[in-house]
């Protein structure tokens, strides 16, 4: 018995150390920098008044002048010694920013670093408008006003749970559901307002970031940011070495021409796909990924559910067993030769 | 002569080798979190109509529901082996995120990576409504509206020159700057809209940030953060190692009791003040450090034109000679003991 205490004393002893061992990351660099964007200038806009601060005077605000839009922003992790041939950039989903893929909400190791550790240099990204790539002065700029997602569509659409509640003793989940409920409220800490009308500006910044990586380089997407790697990739097909799209939402119509990115290894992951809404989508990305697999692109399509995991929601890079789902993408990429 | 080409030769590689070698960090973990903020519900304001999307129809906005808003926005670096005694936290100034710290506009290593390869666990923020902490609804949340920084403002204000235009060729700039003028478009990317009606949550959730620092941290902030800092520091003193101001702008009142703060060591690090509204400002932070020296603080001021150095504008950290600047900073850490 007491050898037995022993030898478990060890065990653990030995998993602690080489999971601390394994854990420790060679970093060449931290960095981050600004892609694409313009200068706005705003002239003949009469000034009015405002109260800037309640109880304040009021002040004369002229809204002409010089304003930056539209850039995106980006940080990377580059490691002294990556194993993965090209770097894998991240792109977030609607509503959210490049935090998507960093710490859960819950504080476990985001994606972002789990990729890192397994070798990989890692680019997350801010959209325009969202996070740091900091948002234009509206209406003047931006046309139309920013929307912001309110819980009960996180809750909802995000197939956390078939009803939300303001009390959280009123709110229903899924049973099986995989997201880290208790930290919700931290995870709707990360919504960002957008707006509707930057869609082009954000597609030309993603194809500007895209063409700089002269050697190539994997995109991941989010949902939303399914269409923005789609068209990046036709933009600059030379650039892109594969496609992952983690709960993909919208992607390009039927008759678009997709030959140019034939020769590019694709992989679909999705968790479990369980209201009408996401069938939909999901039914469309399908047919989308028949044609793929028709001219001749070697797709692999995954839900979770098919390998006997329930219960994993749209957010499923901060779903309980995110490091698992990360391992599968892992092992994919190392199939289709995407590791050294 | 042959001889002397291949010893340089010999000593360029040397160097290089050595920089390279130096340049990886060993790091074991990175990521990020959200810390204070709340929800807030808006319940009994009017629908109202919109169009989110020229040339969409109208749609109906209700602003009714809940938010969540005032959360700040943290993200770390710790390291495997840290030299360092405490966490490095670094608070960014007005109008700004905590883009600042990182990779300066032309693309040199920022503060945060070169304090990480110094040997600190690196904090860096998004304060309240900046940047990655995201922005509530305005004006139902927001009273007000925000305050955009204009390029003119930043030019002259931050003291890269005396007179800006919006054509290049026409922009004045001190001959002496030290700022990477050609990167100033860059530069303007990373400005952040900002509200002036709330210092106050900013205040709570850099208090509760702080507080989290069981064993200690050392605060670095940037021109308004110093108030920040300042306040912080004061409500919880005992978490608090050192303070270390870079171009501070506001500070406490002559006769706010800072008893509390007198074990803590103090660095003070300005560049070249050569504007009448500048050494205003420097001049009360004067008055403010006597006060600190008085009540028997450790207390190290440094203006950069008194080592020689000239041209130094309020984007210290970004300047050409950053790094230069943040080694007297590492100098002065290691002289009071911050390094184990």
């Amino acid at each position: 018995m007491l050898k037995k205490v022993f030898l478990c004393l060890c065990l653990a002893c030995f998993s602690f150390s080489s999971l601390a061992a394994a854990s420790a990351v060679s970093v060449k660099e931290i960095g981050s920098y600004y892609v694409g964007g313009k200068k706005i200038t705003l002239e003949g806009l009469p000034t009015y008044e405002s109260q800037l601060s309640p109880g304040s005077a009021k002040v004369t605000i002229d809204p002409n002048g010089e304003y930056f839009a539209y850039q995106m922003y980006v940080q990377y992790i580059k490691l002294e010694k990556p194993k993965a041939k090209y770097p894998l950039l991240m792109w977030h989903g609607g509503g959210l920013s490049g935090v998507t893929w960093e710490t859960t909400p819950d504080g476990r190791p985001g994606w972002q670093w789990l990729f890192a550790q397994a070798g990989n240099d890692v680019y997350i990204s801010d959209a325009v408008e969202r996070g740091r790539a900091t948002w234009a002065r509206y209406p003047q700029i931006n046309p139309g006003e920013p929307v912001f997602r309110n819980p009960k569509q996180a809750w909802e659409s995000f197939r956390i749970g078939p009803h939300y509640d303001a009390d959280p003793a009123k709110r229903e989940q899924y049973a099986n559901t995989q997201f880290p409920v208790a930290a919700f409220e931290q995870f709707m800490k990360q919504s960002t307002p957008r707006w509707l009308t930057s869609d082009q500006p954000t597609q030309e910044a993603y194809n500007e970031y895209i063409s700089t990586f002269n050697d190539g380089a994997v995109i991941m997407s989010h949902s939303q940011g399914a269409l923005f790697a789609w068209n990046s990739a036709l933009a600059h097909p030379d650039k892109v070495k594969a496609l992952i799209f983690v709960e993909a939402s919208p992607c390009p119509a039927l008759d678009v021409d997709m030959s140019s990115l034939k020769n590019i290894p694709i992989l679909y992951i999705y968790g479990d796909i369980n209201t009408d809404y996401w069938k939909k989508i999901r039914d469309k990305n399908l047919r989308f990924k028949d044609k793929m697999v028709a001219q001749g692109n070697d797709v692999t399509w995954i839900e979770m559910p098919d390998r006997g995991v329930h219960g994993n929601t749209h957010m499923i890079m901060m779903d309980k067993n995110s490091a698992e789902v990360a391992q599968i993408i892992m092992d994919w990429m190392k199939e289709k030769g995407l590791t050294k």
